[in-house]
């Protein structure tokens, strides 16, 4: 049997992320991170809901306030608004965490080198456009080294990213053809109850969907 | 003025790190991790008596549960016996916490990006002999890469490894030379109050100590 650390937000793409690897016969350990992001409970709710469809029984969440603490970020910080959607702009947004994939797949490997997996699983999507650099391939097979060198595994622990080139109408049609419960996700970077429609990750949801030809099952205000 | 983020435990090896980029006409901002560690609090006491010698007003203390929550280590797991030093065995010691040094690396390198920081410095000793992989150049170069592909800088970030080649004696001996405050520093695994002197850390340092023919200021059970 092998085995898959999935780092799984409560998001849309890391909960189609999990359907890709359960459909390829993996066994998945899920992974959430609360790192003081203004939606976390909310988050943290997706979460549960998500493994607990998936009947995913071997869950970690990991509170850990370092990246707030750092700041930097509108994601964590809150004096700092979130801001509305620019899908065209090639600046990095102010939702951007300092290395904040870093952050989280050095915590993903170090539970990854005790429970003995194959793999790590996140679901970054380079299409977003926002800009992100550590959303990219560059990035992953970079940390793919610092995980060859910094563990001491017996065999190579890899980084999977299956949503990298996909579009996020792709990763849509992905999810509903795996029957991912997609109406259990949250992708809402501003608001807990309602979705916003207008943070970057709304914007780039709704156009998936749109685009995918599907109604986003969540509610927005 | 040149920035460098300098990790400090409050431990020797790191208190002779900030000396040596003191003395290399640095301005030190100095990043505390609370991980959980069994001697937690006393090494803070020692990172803030170490900085306030040094006048660092830049400091960051930040407390993450996530290395203690993933578990697998003698350091952070509670249930397991801290081992009594072998320096001659070749095998990874218990005190291993997977994976440990990238953690702190992402930390360190997000708060480097917010503060346009120059370069990321921690204490690592290869001669430590303890086997640790994270602590290898092979693994700090791979970090360095990933930090090029991972992080929108202007300049490069770099992490300095001054102590990885060199012996304990001849950090103390450095340390001592610098003028660094070796008697504010604490380095044992196991105790807080009085270090046990038979953990790997007060083994090395003892033997350091020794070999540059100075006596240890810290008191020995």
């Amino acid at each position: 049997m092998k085995l898959a650390v999935v780092l799984m937000s409560g998001g849309m793409d890391s909960t189609v992320c999990a359907a890709m690897m359960l459909d390829q016969g993996y066994t998945v350990a899920a992974l959430h991170l609360n790192y003081g992001q203004r939606t976390q409970e909310r988050e943290t709710q997706a979460f549960r809901d998500v493994c607990d469809h998936f009947h995913i029984s071997q869950r970690l969440e990991i509170d850990t306030q370092h990246l707030q603490v750092i700041g930097g970020s509108s994601l964590t910080d809150m004096d700092m608004d979130v801001a509305k959607a620019d899908l065209d702009s090639d600046e990095i947004p102010t939702s951007y965490v300092p290395f904040r994939n870093a952050n989280i797949l050095a915590m993903a490997t170090s539970w990854a080198e005790v429970l003995k997996a194959d793999l790590i699983t996140i679901g970054a999507v380079q299409e977003d456009g926002s800009g992100y650099p550590d959303c990219r391939e560059e990035f992953f097979r970079a940390f793919e080294q610092t995980i060859r060198t910094g563990t001491a595994l017996d065999k190579p622990l890899l980084i999977s990213t299956p949503l990298l080139y996909m579009t996020k109408e792709e990763i849509v049609k992905t999810g509903i053809a795996l029957g991912a419960p997609l109406h259990l996700t949250w992708s809402c970077y501003q608001n807990s109850a309602v979705a916003c429609g207008e943070c970057d990750s709304c914007a780039l949801r709704l156009r998936g969907f749109e685009r995918a030809g599907h109604k986003d099952p969540l509610p927005y205000s």
